[in-house]
């Protein structure tokens, strides 16, 4: 997937037309997709095992906000019989996780438009159990969302499955065409608005939660504000501009971070960019922020850490960097500004979160605060701090 | 190409065995390949309007050393008439520049094995022009060697004439299949040579050339030294070990990096590992050095710089960056130390280059030499100043 985050067959509001087959094949008549009252295709999300995880990291975002699909139930035998929205936020959001495919079926009354495969192993391939289980979705009749860096479309056993029960496999990960994807070029210049990226310490550390909610209250509090996507789960979610930068080749990620920011741009005309990152610029494996900082030139940074974590989620051995190491190196690799911190509050109390806001504010002279649990107006002020003009034009227009 | 460097269907010693066509085709009989004196391949190299400037480093890089093939002729109408290897380094090569294809023919007297492409432009794509000639190449019976991200394999054209000429493509950036790809392990600290990166202040600046005279230089002296390429012309030159990074998808880049490393050691057993850098680490497009620092761990850095180019060579509106800035940049990035500064001498008279090796050893506190023009006992010694356990090996060998 590459411009914007909508999926081929899929409208802006995530009703399916019609069933992608390939070139030159014959177009069925769209399948009978139940519509639910918000307009948008019912989902399975698969996450056995791993639910409210790191690996889980698809899952759990599907679950704090989709704008493409309403989701239906969770899959992950561990935490059957729990609410999704509790087992991640202590916020029920009437999602039940279930057992099993069948028990999925069951609490959804009947077959939903999609499975959506809802993990991110760091290898990007199926198991087989993980293979038989999509096809046998298949064969229900469903559509897949696939966000692994195997691409199901260019397996011929799922791209007979798909055809032989009219569906559609949406390889959300797949780059465009190697033709067509583009170079870096130096336009970024010609996108004239703050631009802001959330990097983070490690990855699965909340840079996309931290995102989404930034670029909401920005939006509520009437600066208009996009969100471009660089991970599948943001493209997943519904993000309009985005792409997967991780399955590029690494020729091409700066450039297609640059023409990502452009298309959003002149799309949207909006006062400020959010930029999702990805990993960390210190991580021995993740470093795909490092095209996001050349793409974007992004003005400021929104630091994203967990105090909590000791050891980096994917690399047991190695301890996690400090914020004051992480933004060093940040304005160090590119002319920007790390404006302000935001906590991962896992395995902490509320108490010590209160106390490490305290205790970041004074240390790295920077706003900090916790975006899931503190009030949105902190991010909002945080924005307003290290960009005055936005505030100032706000007032202008009330005025 | 993954592992190590040599060509399917090619010997260690750069003769083919027998053409490629494909899973379960027949195979030929070998075509009569003719062999010279040196038991290479031989090759004409196609650098078109490109020879001796940036975007022919391909063709650049075989004229001054190519392990796999025997360079007979290179094709460019500009240049047409001049010997190589003059034009390059004011050093005779006894290889002509000829005006086109029929020409170079007619220098070769005769049809070659091989018909390589020697730029690398930035886009990484063939022009129409190129296409046509590539396809005559073919069927005049000759294999080809394609270090564009273009892959033509999977082009049905080039396919078909591959196939009916019984001729090979050689798609050297094409990376292993995606399951195959690895991530990063940590299993580098199980690597304990030196391993020393050549990076760089520009793309296309001489950090192949510096790092291939820098093995030799030490495999003279008695280092046993390995040399790891990151790039597609080192892999066209012939180095064992390698991969070509920038058509990686991101994800893999760090992990492939450190598999390549994990198989020099393991099948070499080296005094040191030289690594070849890719672009700079304060690029805006060129950002592979970064995997290349995170999967080799390099525990020295030779930074090869021009100072008589002030602007960088494919964005003639952004300037070069200072070496202080880059060493500040690399070292603030990874856990290395720059170890000596080597000086592409392009735009420079002798006297100005020799004026910039005091200038930048007071100012930058290391070694500093032009690797191309002064003798590689000062390469040596920069390494032996840094890894002084190296000399001390080798003298008491000798006792």
């Amino acid at each position: 997937m590459s411009l914007t985050l909508i999926p081929p067959g899929v409208t802006a509001h995530g009703v399916t037309e019609k069933p992608i087959l390939g070139d030159g094949a014959a177009q069925p008549a769209t399948p009978p997709f139940r519509r639910n009252t918000e307009g948008l295709a019912t989902a399975i999300v698969y996450c056995e095992g791993n639910f409210g995880k790191l690996d889980g990291k698809t899952a759990n975002g599907l679950v704090r906000h989709s704008e493409m699909y309403k989701i239906l139930a969770v899959i992950d035998s561990e935490k059957a019989g729990l609410d999704a929205g509790m087992v991640l936020d202590n916020d029920p959001k009437a999602i039940p996780i279930c057992r099993d495919l069948e028990d999925a079926l069951a609490h959804a009354t009947g077959v939903p438009d999609y499975f959506i495969f809802g993990m991110a192993p760091s290898s990007g391939m199926l198991s087989p159990v993980e293979r038989r289980l999509m096809l046998k979705a298949i064969n229900l009749g469903m559509n897949l969302v696939n966000g692994l860096h195997q691409f199901l479309n260019d397996d011929p056993e799922f791209a007979a499955a798909s055809k032989a029960n009219f569906v559609e496999i949406l390889d959300v990960r797949k780059p465009r065409d190697k033709a067509d994807l583009r170079m870096f070029s130096g336009r970024i210049a010609e996108v004239t608005c703050p631009r802001i990226a959330v990097l983070g310490t490690d990855g699965a550390i909340g840079k996309r939660t931290t995102a989404t909610i930034l670029t909401r209250a920005l939006n509520d509090r009437g600066v208009k504000t996009v969100l471009v996507g660089t991970g599948q789960t943001g493209l997943i979610q519904g993000a309009r501009f985005g792409i997967a930068l991780d399955a590029i080749p690494s020729q091409f990620c700066s450039g297609e971070m640059e023409a990502t920011m452009i298309e959003a741009f002149e799309a949207e005309n909006p006062d400020v960019i959010i930029i999702e990152g990805q990993g960390a610029l210190s991580h021995p494996a993740y470093l795909t922020s490092t095209f996001i900082l050349r793409g974007s030139c992004p003005d400021g940074v929104v630091l994203q850490h967990a105090p909590g974590r000791t050891m980096l989620g994917d690399f047991k051995l190695l301890p996690m960097p400090t914020p004051e190491s992480e933004i060093n190196l940040i304005q160090t690799f590119a002319d920007t500004k790390v404006i302000g911190l935001c906590i991962n509050h896992e395995n902490m109390t509320e108490a010590e979160v209160d106390a490490a806001i305290v205790q970041y504010e004074r240390e790295l002279g920077i706003p900090a605060t916790d975006a899931l649990t503190r009030s949105p107006a902190r991010l909002v002020d945080m924005v307003f701090a290290a960009f005055p003009a936005l505030e100032e034009n706000l007032i202008a227009a009330r005025q």
